[in-house]
């Protein structure tokens, strides 16, 4: 059941998963460590969420893989009764874990929590997504950094190419899918090589990893459209890590079902709140004393039930109720964005509902969000080295 | 409409406020910033919570009476459609403003947050709180270090007497109610000349300050005794800053009707959680692979819902939805005990209630409780001399 836009690579459709239909394209929100930061399952599927996404990684190390099964898997760990999407660890390994060693076998790395020694090959990654119950299980994939050389990149796209036929043939039960990761760096021809080597394997579904790490925005764009073109039609795509209101509308554009990404809850917690014209800061001066809700517009919980004051004064105190009540608006935001992305695709006018939404939403300036996001880069890579 | 028990001091009854209608014994949860922290006014009155307590210290200082008053007042500020106790930032002046001056007029003092400096006199005191729109207002007092001398404390409690006679005096809207506060140190006889003192300038209701500061338990129960013994027996007497549920138990039975602590919600964000047995810590590795709710005789929406496995995970990850479920779980119980205190002293029974809980409940030995309040005291004169 797809149906896609005459005027662009944007379709809309259904993924059957063991715990209901996923309406897509889909927004994920990231609960990493099994609960998405602030929201009960219950805020969450208030709002329409119909997905999330947990970690492999995180889960192995805290609380463990046996724990979880133990109590019956993740749905029930988190209480959820919708769809949960597994990153199988590659990316996390690679970003957070220390002294990472990699070779065919797999990767031996330390936990950035406590310092111990761990091993997780193609077979125990997809071993560990089938015992936490995930209904779309990812392959083991290596994500080299982006500033990587390209033999460097060819190299890891490779493994990663001679992990997924591991992972392939690895049974998972029927109810369940697993989905390959297209890897390549920022180089078009080894994109489209690894897009074209993964759809030959015959996946569920197709992610795109190593992409939105800091790269200009325009090539994102270009890695995500070479990409998708040699991906078959008939499968779902699912863009890693992407993203912000605007980049989810072109990577919709360009044909992607899926994306998960972990900033509008990130960016809600600092106070950075989505509206139809770009994000604004709720610790601004001008709303110290707004007796209106902060976004007029918005139907969500938080500006339902509360002024701009209130959620100005929560965060200028630090109180915890301001990142849930942010949370809340973020999520619902993204939520009905995709919606209505949706709906604009089933009536075919996606292309106008796009031009709309970006003429009105004012992004933050490529500079600054290319500084940021370098920034946030460094933070992880202090982290991974300054901890255990 | 007050019911007594017959064995007893224990007593049940309503106290109407402009905000409805609140049963005694009530414990009314402490949301000092204009948040009892984690929950949303939703959360609250599905606990049967019906009245929180606020601080005219903290909110004059932030978000500032000003704002407060052009957003409609504080239960608009909150959305909080129930009853609203608020201090009168007596205590607060005294435990965490820097370089108190304290005179006849009032006390100068600054604020722990940015320095700046700020005087506080009875008569302000109840015109910010009409302002917050408070329902129960409380009187200026001076609470002075329990550890401090006879005669330092004698003379707080005259100029305590001298304000409260100040106050009396300011006009209040007539839906709207003023409460003094007894104060008196661990002295009897102080305690009685102040009970009687205030209760001659018949005040709406009776306060008791100045107690659970680190004393030993059973004076904390003689200076209830003493006070309420020389207070009148038709108006409403709140134990202000207990607390923990076995001494709520014991000073119901002296005959308290309000309490207000921020025990149940502090000790819960350490992970500490009640149960009819006492209180357990939920991060303790027994709890790691626990399929069953944390306390399964509970029907909060935490027990309901999550497993004491899941809380472990969250308590252990730091994530933040662990504090949240903590609190529900935490203020459910107090909300719940005190429907159960009600229920006995109108049906007659609460001396068998009292000794029956009492006899399961296993509180914290008496030296350790001294020295984690200790050691608590010490950290909020850390947090007043180390700030600003």
């Amino acid at each position: 059941m797809l149906q896609s836009c005459k005027d662009s690579f944007a379709r809309t459709g259904q993924l059957k998963t063991a715990h209901g239909i996923v309406s897509t394209p889909v927004f994920s929100p990231v609960g990493s460590q099994a609960t998405v930061k602030t929201m009960t399952p219950e805020d969450l599927e208030s709002m329409g969420i119909e997905m999330v996404l947990a970690n492999t990684y995180h889960l192995y190390l805290r609380p463990g893989i046996d724990v979880i099964e133990k109590v019956g898997g993740i749905h029930d760990l988190m209480s959820w009764k919708r769809a949960i999407l597994t990153d199988s660890g590659g990316y996390q390994i690679f970003s957070l874990a220390r002294l990472c060693k990699v070779n065919d076998e797999g990767v031996t790395f330390r936990s950035h929590i406590d310092g111990s020694s761990h091993l997780i090959t193609p077979r125990l990654a997809i071993e560990y997504q089938v015992r936490l119950g995930s209904d779309i299980i990812m392959v083991l994939d290596q994500c080299p950094p982006p500033t990587a050389e390209l033999e460097e990149i060819r190299k890891a796209t490779e493994r990663t190419h001679r992990w997924a036929g591991i992972c392939r043939n690895c049974g998972i039960r029927n109810d369940r899918v697993m989905f390959a990761i297209v890897q390549g760096g920022l180089y078009p021809e080894l994109r489209r090589w690894s897009a074209e080597t993964l759809t030959s394997m015959d996946f569920a579904g197709y992610a795109i990893g190593g992409l939105s790490l800091g790269e200009p925005k325009n090539l994102t764009i270009n890695m995500v459209r070479e990409t998708v073109s040699a991906l078959p039609v008939d499968k779902p795509r699912y863009l890693m890590g992407v993203g912000s209101p605007e980049d989810i509308m072109e990577c919709v554009d360009q044909g992607i079902d899926i994306f998960d990404s972990a900033l509008p809850t990130q960016v809600a917690r600092k106070g950075a709140l989505f509206t139809a014209r770009g994000r604004r800061n709720i610790r601004n001066s001008i709303y110290k004393d707004m007796e209106a809700p902060f976004d007029p517009d918005c139907d969500c919980c938080t500006c339902s039930n509360f002024s701009a004051a209130y959620l100005n004064h929560l965060f200028k105190c630090r109180e915890l109720l301001a990142y849930r009540l942010a949370t809340i608006h973020n999520l619902s935001f993204i939520s009905r964005l995709m919606r209505d992305i949706r709906l604009s695709i089933a009536e075919g006018t996606f292309p106008r509902f796009k031009r709309k939404f970006i003429e009105g939403y004012v992004t933050t300036d490529e500079r600054v969000r290319v500084a940021q996001k370098k920034k946030w880069l460094e933070a992880q890579v202090k982290k991974k080295n300054g901890r255990g």
